[in-house]
């Protein structure tokens, strides 16, 4: 269904149109992903003040909603952006950072998901179950669940919603309408560093202003965060830890060539029934 | 009176129990803070809306109130925060950032201490005499006061609050009833890099979590944080400075074994009477 | 008309005295301009509440007002700061940062440079153009430029509000009455990584609180990044991106000598008529 050229096509098209990427992002790994964002070759903007955020989606090729560190004002003004959004029908990428663990978290991401039209969603296993009201909690429990379990319940929210879902953890699964399809790329070091999920959802943004469609510039923001981490991972040198790895995740992202995401990449399309 | 041994216990019980560590701080330092705590093993989340806190509390096992960049929301989010973390009895560790520069400063310090019943408190010497009410600006002159000063001003305001009283600096000191040490690892490279102090606090909170006692968690965290600051700097070439050093920190805490805790703390227990 | 050594000289002043740099910042960058603070040797302090943002200043040497991320406490809170720094007679760096992407900027620059005196304003041509009322947009068109137009719209800022201009691009121009220049130093690389712009101006900040004359200051301050740039460039391996050449800006920095700044800033004065 896609051919593997075509992902590295989409990130010759990122490098080329330097899209604007609106990202209204939580303080915690702001910095970070911006800084992906430049790295893949796109163009950041965070702004998120409900008075100027419809003018500044309105420059922009996609839009980023990462819930965390919640506030009132601010989960206005990612509704704001979002119905700016919709209007210009520019792709939005939701990122549910800890939907289950507070009432806030709930009723605001409930508000994001009923008032907007999501283009995609990523998070991990819980949040996803949280979205699907089957949460429990925050913390994840990625890995008691087997991989069947995951899909069905990618394939459950995407149908429910009408939004491509991503679940990332040890394996990404990715549903949207009859497609699902898994990425059996990254290293468990992501998980040592904060914000490689946003990050994520980041890059998703990204290939997703470019993508000739919205899956698959998911799977792409996907994948290539995953091999930033197999090369970021790679390249230890045995005294070298967690810092390391964090700073070569830019590294890997900037030198990321197009045959490289193309030729890495390990997509496995399900078939459906 | 403390087996070496003990402190490289907490750090491998840590990396067992992956506690949550909850913490209100600022946006300078936050995104080390977070990742001082995975890289120590435990699991972070910031969460500082007042209509969140309580619940986001319940579910961690340690808290940091942080005072850097305050705003009266920040301050009542803390202090809500806090009589969460009192009920369910989990350690509160406060750092003071800035105490004695402004007025906001003085008063959310001294509603902190009243309101709450703190755990342990790190700050440097000038912070520390400022929640004493002898502060001279927020601009520390810990080069200028013998050690003997330091080890005193710790005691009194352990005393006169029931916490355990940090003050870090070229040697640390620790107070809490009648024991009191110093901590001589660290370097000087430390205070190059903004938010070491924060660092130190957070890595006080995940030891604290999972110590037999917050004194020995309190050692732990300050000695983690100096050991660090010595293996980051061991490795820095000539033409290395403080970009590598802050990146190696966070190698040297996801690298730090039990045994190099143990053996590399240089704690000094002072005789009481 | 400058002595190279000057330059040096005041590099070499401002570790002497580490002075305070109070700076009202966006939370993308906040991190890294603290840091580089450090590196460059003086003290940063990031405080933006309007209840204590005058006393803050009080202890400062400089106050950095930057307009990334705004709303309106954070621009009421920039305005009593600036007048603070007015009343101590301290110099005030303004950044302008996407001042024409939206109604909320263009309205928050106005009134900065309305109601406050500001002693160096620095921007990209985009941001700088806006402040003239002829902006296009957020995004730059620094490619398109001839360079005598970044000088021509440099000395009409100028002029106009009788600050100095410094607009950074491929080639950075200052102007200031009578006196113009252009630096010649940088890389291409400082455009990939967020938050250089944000480090470019609280470095002026740093060397215009022990400069000579401001316009030294502003000087010094843009050559360094543009120095700091090449050396980190220089070092990077074939495998090594914007992650490490990112780290090593602050490498850079710190281990930037008064003989370096000296000899590699390549700053050309043109004569005026």
């Amino acid at each position: 269904m896609y051919e593997p050229g075509e992902f590295g096509e989409s990130l010759r098209r990122l490098r080329e149109r330097r899209p604007l990427i609106h990202q209204i992002s939580n303080y915690v790994t702001i910095n970070d992903c911006a800084n992906i964002t430049l790295a893949i070759g796109a163009s950041p903007v965070m702004a998120e003040d409900v008075s100027e955020v419809e003018e500044m989606v309105s420059l922009a090729a996609a839009l980023v909603l990462n819930m965390g560190m919640p506030n009132s004002r601010k989960i206005e003004a990612m509704l704001a952006a979002g119905r700016q959004a919709m209007k210009q029908g520019i792709p939005i990428i939701f990122d549910p950072v800890g939907a289950g663990a507070t009432k806030l978290r709930i009723d605001a991401a409930d508000r994001i998901l009923t008032e907007l039209k999501i283009t995609a969603i990523r998070g991990n296993l819980s949040e996803i179950k949280t979205l699907l009201g089957i949460g429990s909690g925050t913390r994840g429990v990625d890995c008691i669940e087997p991989q069947e379990d995951n899909q069905a319940l990618a394939k459950r929210l995407s149908a429910k919603l009408g939004s491509i879902v991503a679940i990332t953890g040890s394996t990404d699964v990715i549903a949207y309408n009859n497609e699902v399809c898994y990425i059996h790329n990254g290293t468990e070091l992501l998980a040592g560093v904060t914000g490689t999920g946003c990050m994520t959802t980041a890059l998703i943004a990204c290939f997703c202003s470019v993508a000739n469609n919205a899956f698959a510039g998911t799977i792409a923001g996907v994948a290539a965060m995953g091999i930033a981490g197999e090369l970021a991972k790679q390249e230890l040198a045995k005294n070298e830890g967690l810092g390391t790895f964090h700073m070569r995740l830019f590294d890997a992202v900037s030198n990321l060539t197009p045959e490289t995401l193309s030729h890495r990449m390990k997509v496995e399309f399900c078939s459906e029934n």
